[in-house]
């Protein structure tokens, strides 16, 4: 079944008001009809059977989701070049990532502009419904690499790092049964490089905020494939 | 240090003869100079540390590569709309795919040109010369699926379909240690859908061929992004 997420502002009793562009999605792209059902989704959770009526869609009952991660994951990611960013976007929220913090590093080319964050968001969006997701991933705006890594207070933190003879971040989790089960209630962070991999003075800072190195693999990883490498081993050792 | 694809029959003796385009990505795109070292590797597991002389290069000794996995993979992709399958060859090839075997299966909406192979295998020279592999993947001529899916003798064989309540891919790997140890020197081969995923009909062929159903997680992947997930699943229990 198709599913748009709303606001929740838009719900008022037992009904949606739908913006014009939800109108337009629903009755035009999806090529619905008046009573047809489609799922609403409110992207913090929570999902509902809902049948259009014109402008309106009626809720008719609650639906029970299933699709997020155990533990809530946030990938600390250099911004790659290009448009790089908006697949890690719309892979890791296919994955389950809670939170991407996009963070500007030494090695990092590309200053994004601010309409970035909103094209950003969409993606995001339109990924957790796409994956039948309940929760929509928080996207924050980019800052420095220096300014991010030391604002993760109660998180187990990882940076990944190319080469060396750093812990594989498989091992590191399937050791951390606690944090895998969520039984301490905490959060993990793990942190991703641009393009030629973080400069050994960023390495040095995460180390000492409390990061543990980790690695992906024998094999260099290109900037926009680790953040979904990261996001496939959470996801299936948290889920197997 | 900066590395390029060679074919064997370039090298007599110790000397490489260079192509004209080997010479031109290397004098002018690597800004290489007359005496510069650089890695030669044949695609099929052997590295050489050269040195530039003119239009040859000179090897000057072989270096050992342990970046490949331990076990033999296959990836059977169902070809995924518009340029999708290059994503997949490039980011699988980083992750230690040794084939890629393109099927056309009920929902595979493009019919791929015959310059497309060519292109794949390049984009998978090139991933596996940045990833820092020993080998390159080799990717097979797209065939019909119900071809391909009789094609794989003394393989362990795995079909990945979305929803129901298979077992997870990492769980029936991590109950297989034979497999990932590679003890019994047996290929896997596991096949992932092209969009809307496999058609009832061909998920009882796979079975009936072999072919164990495996989930990848409790969302819904685009057909672009489950084989990444696969090789990541992968290559971090092969590599633990």
């Amino acid at each position: 079944m198709q599913r748009i997420a709303i606001n929740p502002d838009q719900i008022k009793d037992k009904l949606i008001t739908l913006t014009s562009e939800q109108q337009h999605y629903l009755y035009r792209v999806l090529r619905l009809q008046k009573g047809d059902k489609f799922i609403a989704m409110d992207g913090m959770g929570k999902w509902w059977l809902s049948q259009l009526d014109n402008t309106d869609a009626l809720i008719l009952h609650q639906l029970t989701v299933e699709t997020e991660l155990p533990i809530s994951v946030t990938l600390m990611v250099a911004l790659p070049k290009g448009n790089g960013f908006e697949n890690i976007v719309r892979c890791c929220t296919e994955l389950g990532v809670a939170c991407i913090a996009p963070v500007i590093s030494d090695r990092t080319l590309l200053k994004p502009s601010s309409q970035k964050l909103e094209r950003w968001k969409r993606i995001a969006t339109e990924a957790a419904e796409q994956s039948e997701r309940a929760k929509v991933p928080e996207i924050l705006a980019p800052i420095a690499f220096n300014q991010s890594i030391v604002s993760f207070t109660n998180f187990e933190k990882y940076i990944c790092v190319a080469r060396g003879d750093s812990p594989h971040l498989l091992h590191c989790l399937q050791n951390q049964p606690d944090i895998i089960n969520n039984s301490h209630n905490k959060s993990v962070v793990i942190a991703t490089g641009a393009e030629g991999g973080w400069t050994e003075k960023e390495i040095e800072i995460a180390l000492q905020n409390g990061f543990k190195p980790v690695s992906l693999g024998r094999r260099i990883l290109r900037a926009v494939t680790a953040p979904i490498v990261v996001m496939s081993l959470i996801s299936g050792i948290s889920e197997v």
